[in-house]
């Protein structure tokens, strides 16, 4: 990716920099149906409109495949595999560059411009794959061990299994939405005491309402069942990121969870970010992670040490009741993992597991080690007990009706080079009222 | 459902009688494409066939819904609901009765018999539904209470949770075969002794591989994310039942599983039989299940008592290595449940958890309270303490390569009125070699 300027006005900041060219799937009031387009800027490139006016023309590799940009999901553009991502990505930076090889196929192109061009405004972003399974891991390790000292204790607070496996779970494809898609509060059963020795369980909307910072990581490969991924081959499965927001209900949490693990406190709502950055796109911000304190198995085991990302990630609470104001309440870097998404593949299929292209892994919430970096409100509230201070003057342990989280995510120091994701964003509503 | 004779020759005995006309989905030799189809003692009735010949002439309600039995899953006659799917079973009833008053559709038409009556040995059957989300419960309260008392001891064996709500977790739905697919025995993480202070995983082929009896429920209604389903609706997202055999790893689930569930310990195989046993044609086999030691909170409460099924419940091991003969180990009743099929909706749905048609629902597995009723090795063998014996000799503890299990599942006492779902089949393959 040679020049990282454009003869496109690309506003100063915009995580959609010529050195992203992250893939969404869009549609506009002019245009109701779904179909794939790329962010650039403040505006949306449609590859549907940009290939049926030969856009694609220079480049005989998409050619066979332009189809895929017609449809609804990134699902066949994602089977397409990792090289044909990194090709088209890297022709849509040549004919974005200033000095672009294709001044005729859009610089010179004022019609198209005109017509594939879209301002990020007037686009509706919709679920960008059609998700087969979703799996979330929990391998941000200062998150696990936080979580695991309120819920366990400190002495039991990481398990013994925690640095040999990345633990996960099955998670509900149903429930992952699009950022921008409210959530409601989640009514179920939960504890009003819980350290009481009888445990009767009252019917209530959540009192303990969180979010959690998480990466989320879109499966391009399909392998059979039986047939495990190979750790040397498991980046080849890996098509873009998301940034995740993995709601969930402490309380109902707390009581449901033992011994098989969380269900309804986290499949009434999954956030995810609309645009899928390219795993090429994020290669140049490769990190190492966190150090495990074991030696793993050899089926985990990867040759490159830099094998998670520098992501800048920030959680913002907008208090829409009165003020409206936007609070940073967490920084931290997603660089705060024990495990790779390609360790997470090779460990997932390690037994036979089969995955399908478009099934989404979460990465697990991500925490740094100091307070502001915490990745979810039961770690920042130490689970209720300490007050999160908002500007404006309110507080929060947890979530209130009416809140909105925002997380966003940048790669890269120089504006010109920035790679970034854009928002995921919810709003939390009231529980519904039920009678009985 | 008035005969119970028919013209149709149905050997004794048959699971498949007129009383139940289950939905698959078949193909065969000459005719590869997938269609629907229902079992007929014997055979299977091609309803694309049956259909394109004028088959369904005679009953306005189906006929502009006919092509859905020309599609490859279930899902779309699935998603027509109940009302459709009794009409469409009282009508294949009526064909097939005895007195039949449509004569000239099949009965005096051996044109359209030879054509759409296909015996069952030349058939391949496939996965019924395209399944969205798989869910498995654990209200087999016998197996919670067993296992429990195996892994956490007697006193922790059953948490406070459990007489509460139907405990379950999201499953793998990428892993669900139809039956008499292969089972790989899977590689992963195990302890060699779990006893010693010291937790350090080998890297192994599972030594402790088992079968689970189960009911699997597919639903047939969809509920956007945020709007439960009430529990008096619940029996309408009914769409029928199946067998199941949730294939688990003992040794790497009691590695993995703490603190967020069963994993790769669940997700290497789950066997469902083919034909699709509709709950209207359970309904006769309604009858109390376990009682709870608690009220259940009003959400769940249903108005009918008599809400599982009195299926009766068998499960044969094959030795294929030598002898090949087969034992039969367990014998129980589906009855052996503490929650229903609609209890689980409602509680999987009550924070707003979204289901799609072709979502599969497992029961837990189901085991009766004498040693022979027991649904799985893990019980049977007390974690590897006590051995089963076989005929012809052999002795196990856990599944060794080769060994097929086999389960059926029989409501009825007479022959004539028998509603059986068929066998839900797998054998066990050598896990794969691998090199590191
Ligand atoms: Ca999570
Ligand atoms: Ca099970
Ligand atoms: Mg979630
Ligand atoms: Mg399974
Ligand atoms: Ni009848």
């Amino acid at each position: 990716m040679a020049s990282p300027r454009s003869w496109f006005s690309i506003p100063k900041g915009s995580p959609f920099s010529i050195a992203n060219f992250p893939f969404g799937i869009i549609s506009t009031k002019e245009s109701p149906n779904l179909r794939t387009a790329v962010a650039i800027g403040d505006h949306a490139l449609d590859l549907a409109a940009f290939a049926a006016n030969n856009g694609f023309s220079a480049i005989s590799t998409i050619q066979p495949h332009q189809a895929v940009f017609s449809e609804s999901t990134l699902n066949s553009f994602a089977a397409l595999g990792r090289p044909i991502h990194s090709v088209v990505r890297k022709y849509l930076h040549s004919v974005f560059a200033d000095d672009t090889p294709y001044p005729d196929v859009l610089k010179n192109n004022a019609q198209l411009q005109q017509e594939a061009l879209i301002p990020l405004k007037d686009v509706t972003t919709h679920l960008p794959m059609k998700i087969g399974d979703y799996t979330d891991f929990y391998a941000g390790k200062n998150h696990a061990y936080n979580c695991g000292v309120i819920f366990r204790g400190p002495v039991n607070a990481l398990q013994p299994n925690y640095d040999h496996l990345p633990v996960g779970y099955h998670g509900r494809a149903s429930s992952v939405v699009v950022s921008g898609t409210p959530i409601r509060r989640p009514n179920g059963q939960i504890l009003e005491n819980p350290a009481a020795e009888k445990k009767v369980p009252i019917f209530s909307p959540s009192r303990k309402l969180d979010m959690e910072l998480e990466l989320g990581a879109f499966v391009c490969k399909s392998n059979p069942l039986g047939s495990p991924v190979p750790i040397a081959e498991a980046e080849e499965s890996l098509f873009g990121l998301v940034l995740m927001n993995d709601w969930s209900a402490r309380d109902i949490q707390a009581w449901e969870y033992v011994p098989l693990g969380p269900f309804n406190s986290k499949n009434f709502g999954t956030t995810i970010s609309p645009w899928v950055v390219l795993a090429d796109a994020l290669e140049p911000f490769m990190v190492k992670g966190l150090q495990s304190g074991v030696e793993l198995l050899p089926y985990m085991q990867e040759k490159r040490k830099e094998n998670v990302y520098n992501i800048k990630l920030k959680v913002d609470l907008t208090k829409t009741a009165k003020s409206g104001t936007r609070t940073t309440i967490t920084r931290t870097s997603a660089s705060n993992l024990l495990f790779s998404f390609p360790q997470m593949i090779a460990h997932h299929t390690i037994g036979g597991c089969p995955f399908n292209v478009g099934d989404l892994l979460g990465s697990g919430t991500i925490s740094g080690t100091d307070p502001t970096s915490r990745g979810a409100l039961l770690e920042q509230s130490e689970n209720g007990k300490v007050s999160i201070k908002l500007d404006g003057g309110e507080e929060r342990t947890f979530l209130e009706d009416g809140d909105t989280i925002t997380i966003t995510g940048l790669c890269g120091e120089d504006e010109e080079g920035l790679v970034g994701f854009g928002e995921c964003s919810g709003t939390v509503e009231p529980a519904i009222k039920l009678d009985f």
